[in-house]
């Protein structure tokens, strides 16, 4: 039996991906090749990146202004290559304190220009959203965190970004072709792939052509959107298996209905999994309900003393990735889109039989 | 039958890899989970990130002065990276110009410093490796590409780099782990991994530690090599898969015999292939002999007429990737570590035939 995976990330992906994928590592494509050893300039390869990349542009339904990368690295690469791209040295961009990753973001920035936070939650441990923003110093654009995947927090309400007018850049890589959006107000998306896209190790960035060449900066050549766009995401030899399991991860949702699909069963495995958290009164939820994350649920036991017994009883039923990120504790239950409603029906059984044996 | 395949890169893989991959696949060491939705911060992935690096650190017989890090990108991302942390802006780094991607590398270093060009063969198309090097002022360290994957040279004698006494910085992506060498004389060596050690989307980079923090320079997080050292090469969520194809890569170049027995089978599939193309007066060599590269032969036919007709009969006869780099023309075999002699066999068999019916 597969057990349950609940990992923030890397995370679970559909099982027919992993099959696909497996069988291409030997045989791609009646090739006789496998997916490793085929070289990116073939043909062959060529065709899985024009599909890779035409599939988001579909699935995000984005408008011919905007163009689609698969690049070398994760979320952590974009936290410098955005502000080197964007920020000019004496211009400001704002940014939205939600987490650590955010905060992380946060830093890079100040290296090539002036950073204004527009909003923080740090003091109160980054439990809630702030639904105010203050803006200053006529920022060249404004950086949010769509989804706080250690937190456990997510923007339900993303007008309030839009109501600026200003140029957004988001971090989706937690929750990106996860809900509906309207992916066009962005100038710059970028996502890790290891969560709701792929495999570990390469980003998708999607962006504006006219937000570049603004800064004065002279860059390196592989951090220059620019190249990467006019080489048609291939300046050098991309991480191809990573891309080939986007490849098939799309191609999934696609077959699943899309992203209209995805929001419905996401929305159905949140219900089901808060509704069964809020019963429970050993359990709590840490972050303001409002604000809670259909994507990583994070909670508490009332009485720390039991977490050591709750994380085995999950393990013994199969339960994977349960425990919280190092840095909250207790426990995190991510519901990805690969994630199956039977995975959460699952952890709530459990959640419950344990909540019984506490009373 | 598998095809033979004599691709540059992304290249052929042992056999073994690919089918081990592919059941890591569905099943990663009888977790029931997909090495795919592993957590990078598990036990199951540190361990996998641990036997990697260790086997590098012994089939290169690295001291402890070495550091090997796993990073996102190719051997482009190593251009600049290198110099940002290795070249204040005042200073000169010496860089030998032998091939397209070594005029990469000097392009990207003249952002961070002076570069002085030790020597270059661009004047006669990079049919050969300049013997004599020129140095001045007082580089802070020098830059070569140990074999030339484009032109089809390789540094046979590198006692003309050990004999300078400068720090040494080594491109050895096309030919790593494939010959006996003093690992320990660079102070950087770096390599995309899809040669002769994995999948594409990750680079190895071993080094010594006491070369960093000298440029004054503050670098973004991500680019600064301390900070991967310190994160024992996780600062972020590596390349997972791509880690894991290496580690079963570095498997079985230990069970061959390590370098050593590499060496050698280099050595003879070499031989091979380059006495059967002095041996037919249809086929003609385009680089210098005394500096043929034994991992990638390049080639042209006496009349350019036939090429055509020569790549035909290659594919009918089931060989793949032997059409030249778009920058040369003509040909080009492969011959990894992980080619067979039966595919050297194969191909000069095919090269014989079609110069008996050109008589």
């Amino acid at each position: 039996m597969h057990p349950h995976n609940f990992g923030a990330g890397p995370s679970i992906l559909p099982r027919q991906v992993f099959e696909e994928a497996s069988k291409a590592l030997i045989d791609f494509n009646g090739s006789g090749l496998s997916i490793l050893e085929i070289g990116h300039r073939t043909k062959t390869f060529q065709s899985v990146m024009d599909e890779t990349r035409a599939l988001v542009k579909e699935l995000m339904q984005l408008d011919a202004n905007h163009e689609v990368l698969f690049l070398h690295g994760g979320a952590s690469t974009q936290f410098f290559q955005v502000p080197m791209n964007l920020l000019p040295p004496a211009a400001t961009a704002a940014y939205t304190d939600t987490g650590i990753w955010a905060a992380k973001a946060i830093k890079e920035a100040g290296l090539f220009g002036k950073v204004n936070t527009a909003c923080s939650s740090k003091s109160t441990g980054y439990n809630h959203l702030p639904k105010e923003l203050e803006l200053k110093n006529d920022p060249v654009y404004l950086h949010l965190t769509t989804n706080n995947t250690i937190y456990g927090t997510q923007w339900q309400d993303l007008s309030v970004f839009y109501n600026t007018g200003l140029p957004l850049v988001a971090d989706m890589s937690s929750d990106i072709l996860s809900r509906k959006m309207d992916y066009n107000k962005y100038d710059l998306i970028y996502a890790g792939a290891q969560k709701n896209i792929g495999a570990a190790g390469v980003n998708l960035v999607v962006l504006k052509k006219g937000i570049l060449g603004k800064t004065g900066r002279e860059l390196p050549s592989m951090l220059d959107y620019r190249n990467h766009i006019e080489a048609g995401s291939m300046l050098n030899t991309p991480p191809v298996f990573s891309i080939f399991v986007c490849l098939l991860t799309l191609r999934w949702l696609k077959a699943q209905g899309g992203v209209e699909a995805m929001e419905k069963i996401n929305g159905q495995k949140a219900s089901l999994f808060y509704e069964t958290l809020d019963a429970l009164p050993v359990f709590k939820g840490t972050v303001a309900k409002e604000d809670r994350s259909k994507m990583n649920a994070v909670f508490v036991l009332e009485n720390p003393k039991a977490e050591t017994e709750f994380l085995e009883l999950c393990e013994k039923e199969g339960m994977f990735g349960v425990k919280g990120h190092r840095t909250t504790g207790g426990f995190r239950v991510s519901m990805y889109n690969a994630l199956p409603m039977e995975s959460v029906q699952a952890i709530t059984a459990v959640m419950r039989y344990f909540a019984q044996t506490k009373l």
